[in-house]
């Protein structure tokens, strides 16, 4: 185990936390935070910066130190980067919490889990116990500036978590492309004939990232959000499919129509693949059309907000959104209501505009669950299964009962008219299996440690490993998470990591043999 | 599609449905029931043998006409006999019901579906409404004893289904194996080398059956209950893990502790593969110890009865049997109230000595929903995923996860130390994803037919799946299914036909491709 090589792969990742760090005491420190907050977040981001260069310092002697033919040495010491970095971003991503605001450490690295995997889950509410036993005074509104803004970047950060990774990754890993594909969230080799060489299209796609979440900025910014900073952090909330927000009553702060549909169209758009943007730019070829992946999102996101619009809009029942105020009983509002919540929910960000816990339709806990489940598409950022995922399990699954009746048929599964390998299928499958299985063990274990029910606990897992946010029951979209024991936040943070990481990036290293010496 | 040769079929089992309903008229009268009950039984009868009789008449020349290499239509028509079968079952097994007992005809279904796919739920209760509006007075104690009989025959019959259709199949059909092999339930070709000839199989275990079913009688009639009729009926429900009792407060009824310690060990081991007990008899070999399958199922079986025997035991809550006498804080019957309830839900049977959601632990309601869906082992009349697949499917899930180490390794999946071919392996994945498909669209289409909360609904379409009967919330084991609205009713019913038929057999009627001409 080339223990070196992890280490300056965990200092590079260090360095940009620092920066990341120091951005949002700058940004603090222009909004007027106390100078208590700024030395807490000066201080993380010094010794942040200063693990980092002396882990660099240290490392530097590696960096093209790795010999051609290590196929599986840097496999394995790619899972182990991974796994690594993730750990101690979780640690230094936590210090401003501490240290700037007072928060326990579990609370520091619940909300450091959320942000980063772009779950959006937040433990952040009026009357919580802070660091000392002392009552937070006031929900999201009331805390700094910087802490806001260091939670949209955690979020903005880790949605392109894995282009920045193939980044730095790039410049001393040669084969980098394995771990590359451990990465991406969604298929590989369905997208990668787009650009030839992996650098080019990490650096392109973190261009058009940055180039996407200005557009969603600048809009939010003009159509209805009444500063900058609020449509900064809701901007990189939204297009990192993440869900922080700064406001008690998320998006029913803003009660334009026109800023809600904005986000909704910017939820949807980040949940498609990012590739899809990129060859729209390069290319100026306009291809969602024509992505199978896509069409079955957008139509699982109509299908099932028009299910939610005729239920909202027959059953007359009075509605509310977040912040007290009345939905009036008009096509418009309802639908604009119901793709909210849905697009919110499907994409895995997390935003809400109106409770829908408090609708009562019939059906609605068991449907919202299901496109939790099922999340946005292969190369976006958002979490849970990933369409394209879906689409191949189901259509293999499928496939088994044609062959109950004509026995020799061959197994073969199409996507976008191209036959899927046999083995990715089977890995696809793989991973089915093993998401269910992580969301039941979860599902078993949080009543243990916190007392829940269990649609509580149920919702919880799913929302967890979807990287979604809010849930069922306890922890719905008005509830924060505040209430858990320490360690089912624990429990909650690593569920959201392995969710972030695509599961087997993060469980092969609880296999024996990933140990074991070649 | 050969119509005549699937009513040939079809009338075969008329004629056992009508012998069964006349020995049930047999044991009310000499029992006692009001005549009013044995003329409803009567005419059943004779309507069920008159129909039979005309269809054998009608489809007698088709006996021998099946050609040779016909097998593709051959197994589409037994696939389309076998749900025809279960759907003329559903209706004439129901006609005592309506006649003998004024049940109204969606419940008579229900019942009838509950009975023969060994699920054990019930619609009878204390004031249920019968045919015309009329309300019943009294529970399963008053129900006259030909319908009591008629219900664990249903259990029977349901049980030994597959048996018995392999039986009936065998005189027409060449080709009847594949058929077989929709019908087992559990994986093919591992045990099947036991005898050579499938006509052989079919007989001795349908011997081994019954002679199995006469030991738990005897015991039960000698070792607590009262009565050769109740030692009898819960002798059939116990054997067929169908779980139609004849008290409300089921197995409660009977205090002795010895005699519900025979109802776990009689539960446990009909949840083994029949094979394994056909060896015991006919060779003397005691293999049950050199069964993976077995052993993980007691495996599990044992650590669930401990972690709630633990828990009992250390929370020391006040517990109360379903009569309503309480439980003493003794080793012995706390933990032989905790296996009676995890034995009758993991092998699908559903008898309950104490309502376990009165028991308030944390982790119960998971833990148990877990176990509902893995269900017993393969080749017995449990129901649930089986253990055998819950096997192959975790080895598969697990086996793609060292192979993202390990790249060139071959996909190897060993079940008792011999490879299960890939296409199996492949096909089992496929059943996996079915059965949580299936789950999920019950899960949200119960709550539109009718109102009910995402617990109730989500356990419901498990324990109608894997055969169960008892569920979480509305549906637990103190409760029936009489207030669910008709057209609830009928998806259930249709659900655990669906699960007694393992999924396939059933859903590839669904596919176009089925009905597409040769």
């Amino acid at each position: 185990m080339d223990r070196i090589f992890i280490l300056f792969l965990t200092a590079r990742m260090l360095l940009l936390i620092g920066i990341g760090i120091v951005a949002a005491m700058l940004v603090g420190w222009y909004c007027g935070d106390s100078s208590q907050v700024l030395w807490g977040f000066g201080g993380s981001a010094v010794f942040c910066l200063v693990v980092s260069l002396a882990a660099m310092l240290f490392s530097l002697k590696r960096r093209h130190a790795l010999k051609p033919g290590q196929e599986r040495s840097v496999l394995r010491e790619g899972v182990l980067a991974v796994f690594n970095v993730w750990f101690v971003a979780l640690i230094m991503g936590g210090l401003p919490f501490v240290f700037g605001g007072h928060f326990t450490p579990v609370d520091a690295v619940f909300e450091t889990a959320s942000g980063i995997s772009t779950t959006g889950a937040s433990i952040i509410q009026s009357g919580m116990r802070l660091w000392g036993g002392v009552e937070q005074v006031g929900g999201l509104e009331t805390l700094p500036r910087a802490i806001l803004f260091w939670r949209a970047l955690l979020n903005w950060f880790g949605g392109i978590g894995f282009v920045m990774f193939a980044l730095i990754l790039l410049p001393v890993l040669g084969a980098g492309k394995h771990l590359y594909n451990a990465e991406v969230p969604g298929l590989k080799n369905i997208y990668d004939q787009e650009t030839s060489r992996i650098a080019n299209t990490a650096r392109l796609t973190l261009g058009c990232y940055a180039l996407w979440t200005a557009v969603v900025v600048v809009a939010y910014r003009y159509c209805g959000m009444g500063n900058w900073f609020d449509a900064v952090c809701h901007g990189f909330a939204t297009v990192a499919t993440g869900g922080f927000g700064n406001y008690s009553d998320s998006f029913a702060h803003f009660p334009s129509p026109l800023v809600q549909w904005i986000a909704i169209a910017a939820m949807a758009i980040s949940s498609c693949n990012l590739m899809l943007m990129l060859r729209l730019l390069l290319h100026g070829k306009f291809a969602y059309h024509k992505d199978e992946e896509t069409r079955f999102f957008l139509g699982i996101v109509l299908a099932v907000t028009a299910i939610f619009t005729i239920q909202l809009y027959c059953t007359g029942s009075k509605l509310e959104y977040l912040d007290g105020t009345p939905i009036p009983h008009r096509l418009e509002a309802l639908c604009r209501t119901a793709a909210f919540q849905v697009v919110s929910l499907i994409s895995t960000t997390g935003f809400a505009t109106s409770d829908y816990l408090t609708w009562a339709l019939p059906g609605l806990p068991g449907l919202l669950l299901l496109i939790m489940v099922c999340g946005g598409c292969g190369g976006s950022t958002s979490g849970g299964m990933k369409v394209a995922r879906v689409l191949v399990v189901w259509k293999q699954a499928l496939g088994e009962a044609h062959r109950k009746i004509f026995p020799h048929l061959m197994p073969n599964v199409m996507l976008n008219h191209a036959r899927v390998d046999m083995p990715l299928v089977r890995q696809t499958m793989g991973f089915a299996i093993i998401f269910v299985v992580v969301t039941g063990i979860c599902t078993l274990l949080l009543p243990y440690l916190s007392s829940m029910d269990f649609e509580t606990a149920f919702s919880c897992a799913i929302s967890a490993i979807s990287n979604v946010g809010p849930g069922l029951s306890k922890v719905g979209p008005a509830s924060s998470y505040a209430w858990m024991s320490a360690p089912a936040k624990y429990l909650l943070s690593f569920i959201m990591i392995v969710g972030r990481l695509e599961l087997y990036t993060v469980l092969v290293v609880f296999l024996p043999s990933f140990w074991r010496n070649k």
